[in-house]
């Protein structure tokens, strides 16, 4: 059984979607392990990390839309708003899409379905830089 | 330290819940690992895995229709529509619901608890298959 | 490699947050596991565990006004409705939040960023026990 971790960082340019499935492979593929489990996580309450269908890029724009829906900037019942209209939406954006995933590791590589990518979600409107850690367990 | 891993196949008969607690406990009973972790992953962008209230199906029901709510099928703002009114929302769902649960192993059993079942959520309105990856790491 | 496992249990008074780091923190303090992964994982469907910020409480109530916005109470599509008006909403709250964490553990501690904390979220309008457990595997 063996662990590795590592921290990688990213420049999230503002609002949206950035696919990171190669860099989190690469970490898998350094560490050789065949069997276990890939964790990807966000240290931050307004950026998370998530799966979703990565072949047409208008499936992250119609995400980003709905999320607008359910959680708008700026809305009048939120009061943590000390760091303007993105502020308290970034954080519930970040709860209800999520903040990590798990993967499991088959045969030495990330068992991702065909359609399945890895992407870093800024929620934040400006740009901020972000930092994942991705650490493995397994044989 | 000992992994085990096993990929599961269903076929999911349409948009729906089908418990797979069954399933699930039978891989956890053969590995034989005592204290650990269970992850139950789906390698779908339009079906996930989800744990939820196992004894009334009218929970899974009521679930159905709140999502249904939260992500109409077929929603005017969206342009990924190529699959048709349910493939943009399924795709939604899956964000939202989830697309895997990772559950404690104590004393080698799922450490589940009494209300808690493992559900495999189809979030598209026809029949598909659908591959479940179980990895448990663990003593 | 090494495994720990501890069941916390907590008297969560009513619908709302608490935080439970410290309690966390403890786990895996206890445990000596440099490099690993840390499960927050609750029993419960109407009670679960989430990362969010943890500076400014207004935060929390906010996320409690959005969520009863998503989900009311006494919804009138719900049909299982046997435990009153906050029973269903409770499941929904659960699943939409999420019922556990995953962490990394980094030089024997949790890699949480600095304004991330973890929290108990009740769901329910009235007090219930509820039962926590914190697995670790790691080197």
């Amino acid at each position: 059984m063996a662990t590795a971790q590592e921290t990688l960082s990213f420049d999230a340019g503002g609002r949206g979607t950035r696919e990171i499935t190669d860099e989190v492979t690469h970490v898998v593929t350094a560490a050789g392990i065949e069997t276990g489990l890939c964790h990807v996580f966000s240290r931050h309450t307004s950026a998370g990390v998530i799966i979703t269908e990565n072949a047409d890029p208008t499936v992250r724009a119609d995400l980003e839309r709905l999320l607008s829906e359910w959680v708008p900037d700026g809305w009048r019942e939120f009061r943590h708003t000390a760091e303007g209209n993105d502020d308290m939406s970034a954080h519930a954006r970040t709860l209800l899409a999520g903040d990590s995933v798990l993967i499991p590791i088959q045969n030495g590589r990330l068992a991702l379905g065909t359609w399945q990518g890895i992407f870093l979600w800024e929620h934040r409107t400006g740009g901020h830089r972000r930092e994942v850690v991705v650490t493995l367990l397994g044989d």
